[in-house]
């Protein structure tokens, strides 16, 4: 079993590294600022890298933005504190840290643990007793709870020390993964570039609202750039400090989460991992989507919804459905108000990655905002008849409180207009009955007495004309590097050349993600077969269909295993003046088309009008040519 | 004279006030994060204002990236601190910057006096006469060559106090214009988030001249956020902190800078305001393209062939071009190392607008990281034949030069090698008739004596198999956020509601920029229509078109109004089962056309098979319908 692991181990490093010697090699991506040594966490797109971003970002639009009518917006990265103070990011967005004591290194406490842990139990340590190891089993599992104070003591009773210098390590102490700048020439306002895209979109509700003529439900989107200064980057294009994130918020009825379209994806079925799965050791399971829903396992419809988008999303993309997952978050992995969250994970040679999360975030984050600027960010739901409704009226007695309670008086006033429905009539009945009740005041951090006189409690009968609340937000999160790294694991193989004595690297990238969509090859160095190659490339611009064309004289079959290597689908290769080749880059297979038709066969297929099968049948299809 | 400059200032910013309140209002863009007060310089993009900058990135992407086969990438924001000092933002990106002695409030220098000025001769100040006038004029004419101490001396002089608060002022100090911020947690990497994104594509030249096969010319280009902590941000649009760019960098052969395609542009005619016209007081003036290169008047074919395509990129998008000219940088605004230089300037209410830049910045940039790197940035021209080349070399003699210099020796021995090869053939002489020779080195900032004994100057003849040079560089660098801005001043029009007593708000955008390409309308509220409403929408939304769909019962003009106003151009109403009615936007003519027909119809006229004309002949158009 170990070997096997280990072997397991040594094929996905190796695997690993394959897909991303071709990468860096081509230009996909490469560490930025390489000439003067790179900076952790931080990468540029080469031309086919960026080409492949544009592709996956203008067919999220199409899928999202288009389909579903959603409102884009573009706002800043550089954004006030007071914002991301609202949002909780000023003061909880960290990653606990040591540091080196005598060197200032630093490192996530974290994953030095996770290290030492993994590394005890991989190597199957023969110091380590059964019990240990079921300790480390249970460290590795709770690691993400773990206060400072807890992470401090087991980094001082397993003696981890630094891995560089092996220096002891200070004490674990948060550190904030914002970059912070300041606003202006003045020095005195702090700003940050922004962690995610989606405060933007929170701050201009009110605007969206009235711009969709102020009907719920609705959705806003942004594609943009977020930042988060790591600790200690590490897996490549997965962790990094600058990425692209494409987030959406729709905002729904909290009492009415249904979705008119969730028919269009309930019959979709995929591997879904539930909660009381991950807790109980079951697998994932493939599970259909509406019974998922209708079970009460997603929490509603309109998440639902988007757990089957997203889906069609990412497969469509390339991603193989295998390796695909949607993991409910567990208790403790989200946040008090979340009403229920998923995340789509890709299973590449890092293990499962998560690479969009879907939340329903209740009305956390409109409410932030509401309390932090004054401005409501409310939703209203006129009656079409007025309606008479029972509502909780607590009026303190200023008068009676300021005598009782002097500077006090405002802290106990506010607590009791803040009491639950059902506070306030348990207080009532006890006011009623003893006269006087116990009540605790949160802000004042002690109990004091409630008379009878201080407070009257009612419930009224009013009339409405409408229904103003807080909508709830489901937000799906879209971490649009590591969809694409992931992809560029899912799509890469390789396969022997002719002479069978080397491997080819090929992307099966799908037409709509291709970096360019066709080569253009004249067979021999000579002038006549490079008009031609100009003429198609010319017709091809025309069509607007991205192309590269290579004049070199290198073999024809080199020249096709560099385009592969690109995930170019088709390669055009000029043999004659009257007509050329096409070239299929998975099966080889080539068709013969007059050089006036190569633009909008290339166009049809890239483009989906046609599928290859139907270009064979008309076309004809010879043999794979022997020069390969 | 002075009332008709009066009225055309009140006119102008009647215009301005009443484009900038339609694009607010209908949230093409709203200053950021409104509900904490904002923060100048910062902008939103809504809905519309989004769609219209993708519209007009994907046309920049089309007409220059893929027609011109550059090589696009993608770099961060984020930006360690060597880069920028190596191509001088760190030293130089700043600009001069005054505080209120009082209340630290912080002012650009230059902007004071400008405004000082500015409103001293257009007050037309009695106590003003014709000297003062002049010295004022003067002052204008040449405010950007001040020092920050000439700056100074002019706001004393001038008694100018700070604005708001009427206090004095600090002297002008530099003020760097970048966000500062720090990479990594351990405080001791200091980066900037980057002022323009060129820098990105000079550090990867080394990569991209390989991916391009060692070939040169070649182009690089990259769209992405700049950042510029603007001290006092005004002018809306024109002027703010974040900002979208999309640049270009052309590596040329300095020995070569001609361009094939330039034939395709040479014949165009536009507004040209090249260096002598505006020394000598005269106005642009069209001028054909081939002419202004072929007399020198343009550097060479490659920057006049990218003025050519600028031009045609602007005026595409519905630039108006008797509202754009290029102007050629003096001689006191462009770098020292530049070739020439020219803007791409748009009239807009703001006046004359920088909205390009196409420079010639010579081998600059890359000569600066290859010396801060160590990296050779070179292009290499293997010789058919190796070639002779006479090449001077000069040795300085080490030993007598120390005995006569001690600790100087090494600064003399520089000074000897950086020799011209004018001077070297002059010293040589000198030192052969008279033995000695008097020689200053700047860097010991004397002059020392250099006798026969202390260097050898030879030509010698040398065989040599290539050529090694450092590329230069053609940048055209657009600020999409500018353009976008008097794209829509250009657009606006007003025109008489059918009642004539309001003003109706259009933009005439052409297709491509157009926000969304048609609305959909059912004329009166009901089910039978709004089914066929939602059937139209479904067949727009496969075709791949934007639209919206208005549900609402207001009335048909209304809704005609509401849809001009966002530059829409088609609106389908919906008046029976199974035909609508499509109508143009500007010409408000209407054209009938089955219900299954619709989206080919709109997509053919949007996406530019057919015109609208085209459409008008083939349905026979009718009337301009009586509800409008």
């Amino acid at each position: 079993m170990a070997s096997n692991s280990d072997s397991n181990v040594t094929n996905r490093d190796a695997f690993r590294q394959a897909v991303v010697n071709t990468l860096e090699r081509r230009l996909f991506y490469v560490p930025s600022f390489k000439i003067y040594g790179g900076v952790a966490g931080l990468y540029d797109y080469g031309p086919p890298g960026c080409a492949v971003k544009a592709n996956v970002l203008a067919f999220w639009r199409q899928h999202f933005v288009l389909e579903e009518n959603m409102l884009e917006v573009d706002c800043p990265c550089v954004t006030p504190e007071i914002v991301l103070k609202a949002s909780g990011h000023v003061d909880k967005f960290t990653d606990l840290m040591v540091k080196d004591g005598k060197t200032g290194a630093c490192y996530r406490a974290d994953h030095l643990l996770k290290d030492f842990c993994k590394e005890k139990l991989e190597k199957k340590d023969v110091s380590i007793t059964a019990d240990k190891a079921a300790e480390l089993k249970h460290v590795l599992a709770v690691l993400d709870d773990l206060s400072a104070d807890e992470l401090g003591e087991k980094i001082k009773e397993y003696a981890i020390v630094a891995p560089d210098t092996k220096n002891p390590l200070s004490d674990p102490y948060p550190f904030n993964l914002m970059f912070q700048t300041s606003i202006g020439p003045s020095g005195l306002s702090p700003g940050f570039m922004r962690p995610e895209t989606a405060q933007g979109i929170f701050v201009n509700f009110k605007d969206l609202y009235y711009y969709n003529g102020n009907k719920l439900p609705f959705a806003a989107a942004q594609i943009g750039m977020a930042f988060r200064n790591e600790i200690s980057p590490r897996q490549g294009l997965l962790r990094v400090r600058e990425f692209t994130l494409a987030e959406i918020e729709h905002f729904v009825d909290p009492e009415d989460k249904s979705h008119p379209k969730f028919p269009e994806v309930s019959n979709l079925e995929f591997l879904m991992f539930p909660r009381e799965k991950q807790v109980s050791g079951q697998p994932a399971e493939k599970t259909c989507l509406g019974e998922a829903v209708s079970k009460g396992i997603v929490n509603n419809e309109t998440l639902g919804y988007f757990i089957g988008r997203v889906y069609l999303f990412l497969t469509y993309l390339g991603i193989d459905k295998d390796r695909l997952r949607f993991r409910q978050h567990l208790g403790n992995e989200m946040a008090h108000y979340a009403a229920d969250c998923w995340d789509a994970e890709i299973e590449c040679s890092y293990g499962w990655i998560e690479c969009v999360g879907i939340a329903d975030r209740s009305a956390y984050d409109l409410r932030a905002h509401t309390d932090k600027s004054g401005v409501p960010l409310v939703a209203h739901e006129k009656f079409a008849e007025p309606r008479e409704v029972e509502k909780l009226v607590i009026v303190p007695v200023k008068k009676d409180l300021g005598l009782a309670f002097k500077g006090d008086q405002r802290m106990v006033c506010e607590a009791l207009e803040a009491m639950s429905e059902k506070e306030a009539m348990e207080m009532k009945a006890d006011l009623e009955s003893k006269g006087k009740v116990e009540f605790h005041v949160c802000t004042l951090a002690k109990t004091v007495t409630i008379r009878k006189s201080m407070v009257t409690i009612a419930k009224e009968i009013k009339k409405e004309h409408q229904r103003v609340f807080t909508p709830s937000v489901i937000e799906p999160s879209f971490g649009i590097g590591r969809i694409i790294y992931c992809l560029y694991e899912h799509s890469f193989y390789t396969r022997p050349s002719k002479t069978g004595d080397e491997q080819l690297n090929v992307f099966r990238f799908p037409q709509i993600v291709a970096p360019i969509k066709c080569t253009v090859f004249p067979l021999v160095q000579n002038q006549e077969y490079e008009e031609v190659a100009k003429h198609i490339a010319h017709m091809l611009t025309a069509a607007g269909i991205s192309y590269k064309i290579d004049i070199t004289g290198t073999s024809i079959g080199k020249r096709y295993a560099r385009t592969d290597e690109l995930g170019v689908p088709f390669a055009v290769t000029v043999d004659s003046t009257s007509s050329v080749t096409i070239r299929e880059r998975d099966s080889k297979v080539q068709i013969r088309v007059n050089v006036e038709e190569v633009a909008s066969v290339v166009k049809e297929v890239t483009e989906g009008q046609s599928t290859w099968n139907d270009m064979l049948s008309k076309y004809n299809a010879p043999q794979v040519p022997d020069d390969e």
